[in-house]
């Protein structure tokens, strides 16, 4: 159980509420930030002192109102954009993406880099990630003393006691000593967290999910990732922190799933799923079986609209397991609203009316699933963006 | 998110934190309570005070220590069991159980009474209830000033917001009004809440659970319930405070529910559901088919240990159901503990080893369950100690 027990601890909560505050809000006077953090103007008044003292907030003066006022001029405040920069590095499959965010968790610049992640053991790969991390940050002339942290969002298990890689499709083997390794490398702090996770934080820093307590975030494509957000926060277990939705079972007779388990949600919607499911009925180009390609997940698509009902029925039979996984997660939680994204949901619309209907057949009668369930739009930047958030609530 | 935005709040907390502390671990000496608390010695004092002049706790002087020590002697705070009491009442089919807690938390009396709650409409109900409140107040002689709740513990559904009863085996109808009318009438704070969830605050309670982030509490009995811990706090959904793991489902084309829906846990594993296949196959006498009694499922556990294979059988595939639910739940969670209890772990023998397989049939391969199911003896108390915590977090 979280306590409070010291008057550091609340004044740092304070402090981050009000620069998360004005990330939200932009630019905004000290009564305005007490209307959203209901903090009092005596504490206001001293954090923001030394906000502005450290450079991390900007004062500055607007027009005084003519009709008089409270007869001073208001001080608008805002986060000095250019005073604190995060390193978000989404891991992919042989391919890392770069995203650098400012204070205000914008994304500034970003790079996209091959890198043959699969083949690298955990110093190739701390070795690899800090050569292009250096090549970033002089690229984009970024001070070091300016830079935070680095974050890695990654597909697949985090082990948050030993702050590495439990498993992951992108890299070879466990990798635990990762985020410790590319701290002593890199001399800065290092984050680390699932990409479903990053998914549902960056949800919460949207205006239309931000005030919500309770939040279900479902990532499509490789595999069936999830976020949860708890009471504001997201629901990190004691070790592996994944809510692994794509392994809850629709069938203990189903599908291989590469778990090595059988009959696992993500053993229907995941693309291999999908990919496997339609090669064994169409003549399909030879791929990687557990990671087709973007383009080969589109061409499934094209055949479902090119009217081939076969293909139709296995997009059909993937919304109506999700269907029963949404079900469970509204029996589960009755969470204030689930969005489903991840690169998945190009084939969103072949699903959803099997997923609403399953869904919606096995919901209990004193639940309500209407405007609940939404689908997000889906772009790379999403666990960046998450990433830089959980890097900022960290050192804030 | 919660917030943390006044001296008073964190003094509160801080007050609840020490009572706390010497609820689990009985008479301390102030610097105990700080190795236990880690709050500092200035707010120890302070609040103990506080606490010691509101008759809350009581200080004893203990035996000055030889060895010297610090000089002077120590002083052992205590609760005083006699300063406040709590009202539990567990509303069962027909049913009224009143378990009253001492400020250590203690049951210091009860009493059973036979009410036909499920004829009796909102008012009657709060009449019938206000009846035997007073009587049982009277005949225990509890001073009605000291009485700091009553807490209304109910198989079902209960909706946060209106404070009452959306749905119940229990009772008649939807009761919304419920908690504000039983308040109206008693005139003293009434809190309810689904038995499930008490019995999951009951386990947080208990020395071997009470240091746990994360617990999920399964009740095995009528239907299927749970109650979830996250960070050391009862999960409760924005509207009904319920985590219906009983209806979560195994199969979208399973046996007929009581929900209205078909296939869920509850279907294969609640009473109900093993008394109906069973008398598919033997001849039974004639039941309430939704609540058969404790002695007709008694006698079901006979029928199996009479070597009968085909109720074996019908344990065995309620425990394959269990295990699947419970790997579903490690997926999404992976909790430190789940702990099954309720009146149908009377059946656990017959359940557990099917159950077990299918869980570790069914687990990631970096998750582990050995260790995590426990079965808890299961006895009426836990849900009336499960709110008489509620009803002390809610007013210590």
């Amino acid at each position: 159980m979280k306590k409070i027990t010291d008057t550091e601890l609340i004044r740092s909560a304070n402090r981050r509420d009000i620069i998360q505050t004005l990330r939200l809000h932009g630019e905004l006077a000290r009564v305005e930030i007490g209307d959203h953090t209901k903090l009092s103007p005596a504490t206001i008044t001293s954090i923001t002192s030394e906000l502005v003292q450290q450079g991390l907030i900007i004062e500055q003066n607007v027009v005084l109102d003519p009709s008089g006022g409270r007869g001073r001029p208001k001080v608008k405040l805002q986060l000095n954009n250019q005073a604190a920069f995060y390193l978000a590095i989404k891991l992919s499959i042989n391919e890392v993406r770069f995203m650098l965010g400012d204070t205000s968790g914008t994304i500034v610049a970003q790079a996209t880099q091959a890198m043959l992640t699969v083949t690298l053991n955990q110093e190739q790969l701390v070795d690899a990630l800090s050569k292009a991390i250096e090549e970033f940050i002089q690229h984009n002339e970024v001070k070091r003393s300016k830079l935070r942290g680095l974050g890695l969002a990654v597909q697949g298990v985090i082990e948050t006691q030993g702050k590495g890689i439990l498993w992951s499709p992108a890299i070879k083997g466990k990798q635990l000593e990762l985020v410790e390794q590319l701290q002593l490398k890199s001399q800065l702090p290092v984050f680390i967290a699932n990409d479903a996770n990053c998914l549902a934080v960056a949800l919460t820093q949207l205006p239309k999910y931000s005030k919500l307590d309770n939040l279900v975030a479902i990532q499509l494509g490789y595999g069936v990732g999830m976020g949860l957000i708890v009471n504001g926060e997201l629901y990190q277990d004691a070790s592996a922190a994944t809510t692994e939705f794509g392994h809850t079972k629709f069938s203990l007779n189903g599908p291989q799933c590469r778990c090595g388990g059988r009959g696992c949600i993500e053993a229907y919607v995941g693309d291999y799923a999908i990919y496997r499911d339609a090669s064994a009925i169409y003549n399909l180009p030879p791929t990687d079986m557990l990671h087709p390609s973007e383009k080969q997940m589109l061409d499934l698509n094209q055949l479902t609209e090119q009217d081939n009902p076969a293909m139709a029925q296995i997009f059909s039979q993937a919304g109506t397991v999700l269907g029963m996984g949404l079900a469970n997660i509204m029996a589960l939680f009755n969470p204030q609203k689930i969005v489903i994204s991840g690169p998945g949901i190009r084939a969103y619309e072949h699903m959803k009316e099997s997923m609403l209907r399953t869904l919606h057949d096995n919901l209990l009668p004193y639940h309500q699933a209407e405007n609940v369930v939404e689908k997000h739009n889906w772009d790379e930047d999403m666990a960046g963006l998450g990433m830089i958030t959980i890097m900022q609530q960290h050192t804030d």
